[in-house]
């Protein structure tokens, strides 16, 4: 059925390393390697006794949590089954307009749900040139000048072609660049257009000094949406929670538009207690920063790749050699997979985009990349 | 924001009786008392650490284990986050026509999915005078006469009424009243209507040699969709999931409506397990007939009610007394939950529903319904 290009398929990467998934390494998820929190998994087996029955279709527990945690009136929230599934009904919303922006590369399931309605797009490409490969800006001791959480100041759109009739999706930071946005970048558009919605996937690893979350600005603007993830950060990616955080007048639109009971009851007690583990989210920002600089600057040293800094728990990588080769071969040989860029037609076999890990794992990245690029692959004519 | 008609709502229940949720007796959601079977538990157990990751969006294992059980091809059947979810998918087919025929009452899900994408309903009333009430049909020596899961051989549907610009959404057995149709009720229907959704949630509560299921149909009929749940059966609504049987026209088709991984991990393991699990269900087949018996004749034996006779796992009873009202005091001075009928327009104040429990919870029902009775209620004028 589906053989969707998004990274952490393990089934369809077992069986091409012809191995258990579990002996899988996976660098393509961008997934925290950190979590689930001890708290989470706690909350899990004490709440084996919810499976039974009906999860609570108002959430009540769940948007008092993240309203606390975002010190936001419960009713500008609504939890879903992931991000994902709100996403839907963004792409719902979106087919009202003569057309959505999409900044390109932009996330694969981005078109899955504006074609579900047949919401029409229209792109607007950023150029991975304009952002500092370190190479290109010279040699490796001008790593102290590249910056990895520096918002941008300016969206790559053209505001000649935007309307009040369009409205604009864009994931802040970006995936699969990593790039940040800062909220000044964003304002404007929030001016004049119907409906901007900004997936905040990646946000909560942007430590609280630097994160440039409109979260503050929803109940100022009626048609800004925001889409928020728990998967990621907590590395719950299996239990499916997200949520929106918008004008309670989409949100009770939306929940007609599904069933009472779309977040199971696992998910939620899960949830619950990784919105009050301020260890962990500590945790999380202290590892990251210099983790996900160590594996820049290893990158950075392996011949043919260049790293582009980025602010999320993720690298995207430029490669000269073929991503889907360097791939196989990393899967077949190694049992690790890495994100190859199908899914974003622009990036194609150059690029790849892998997961901050722990440091033994980019360790082992590391050590097997250098192995493979040196044992020879292809060079793209 | 919510507040569903739907039985199982404990969080409402426990606010209206003062106590927490883990000390109401749920008769409201009818929810099988032996499950969650142990091998779900076990199998949730040692698939914590799937939590980490995302689900296959293919659903692979799962779709097998389905299709093992229902000797089926997999690219028939697609997994849902609660068959509720996939209900969704079915009122937007159903927009597509000039009206959907539903038989009155009906489970008000039906109604919320089919409004979700503006498809009109046309009601046809199940008339409950012409369904044996026990008492209506002499005494009680007449026990021997009641059939539980005898199918009824017709449907109550005006043929003329229907066209090919008519679909048709039924349960079977039937929510609230637990009625069975035979297969052969449902054929003509399958001839001349272009699309037939029959939910199936409570018929694996009939045991295989007197079940009436269409699944042995979906390969002849593409205009038949069949929807069906594990929550329960297995006891396990909190963690969402159900299926649909149909051609793979369709099911393809709902997967691109909706985002790549909706059935949570746990969920997923849970089912695998429950569905290999023959003790689990040969026992619950031998617990339900007798014990929906004997609490079908103590309801029988108080003043003021008359159950009906019904195939699933719950009772549909006629009151003579304010339902809200008996509700409230089960509630306020028992925390005991039964489910009125409010969600019923037709049934109103006249009808609550009860599951079957175990034989200790049923008699504590009997012997508090029996006291609260005795103790003067109102009568309805």
């Amino acid at each position: 059925m589906r053989q969707r290009g998004h990274g952490g398929n393990l089934a369809w990467a077992a069986a091409i390393a012809g191995c258990p998934q579990d002996l899988i390494l996976d660098f393509s998820a961008s997934i925290s390697p950190l979590g689930p929190p001890h708290s989470s998994l706690t909350a899990i087996s004490s709440h084996m006794g919810y499976i039974k029955h009906y999860p609570d279709p108002n959430y009540t527990e769940l948007r008092l949590a993240l309203s606390q945690y975002h010190q936001l009136d419960p009713e500008w929230i609504l939890p879903g089954n992931g991000s994902a599934e709100l996403l839907t009904y963004v792409g719902r919303e979106f087919a009202k307009f003569a057309a959505t922006a999409l900044i390109t590369p932009a996330f694969g399931d981005y078109y899955r749900a504006l074609a579900a309605y047949d919401a029409k797009v229209l792109e607007f490409p950023f150029s991975l040139a304009r952002q500092n490969h370190a190479k290109e800006e010279g040699n490796r001791e001008d790593m102290e000048k590249v910056s990895f959480t520096q918002p941008l100041s300016s969206l790559p759109l053209n505001d000649f072609a935007l309307s009040s009739r369009h409205g604009l999706l864009l994931n802040n930071p970006h995936n699969p660049t990593g790039k940040l946005w800062s909220r000044q970048a964003i304002l404007p558009y929030l001016k004049k257009l119907p409906l901007v919605v900004v997936d905040e996937a990646f946000m909560d690893f942007l430590p609280p000094d630097q994160e440039q979350s409109l979260i503050g600005m929803v109940e100022k603007y009626p048609n800004l949406v925001i889409l928020r993830s728990l998967t990621k950060f907590y590395s719950m990616a299996g239990l499916r929670l997200g949520y929106a955080i918008a004008h309670p007048d989409y949100l009770s639109r939306w929940d007609r538009w599904r069933d009472p009971w779309s977040v199971n009851s696992l998910a939620v007690a899960a949830a619950i207690a990784a919105l009050k583990d301020k260890n962990f989210q500590r945790q999380t920002w202290e590892w990251l920063a210099p983790t996900r600089e160590q594996l820049f600057r290893d990158l950075v040293s392996l011949p043919g790749l260049e790293p582009l800094p980025g602010s999320a728990n993720f690298l995207l990588v430029r490669s000269q050699h073929s991503v889907i080769q360097l791939q196989e071969r990393l899967l077949k040989e190694h049992h690790i997979l890495i994100r190859n860029c199908k899914s974003f037609p622009e990036l194609g076999d150059n690029y790849f985009r892998v997961a901050v890990l722990n440091e033994k794992n980019n360790q082992r990245l590391i050590k097997v990349l250098s192995l493979v690029l040196e044992n020879q692959i292809i060079e793209i004519p």
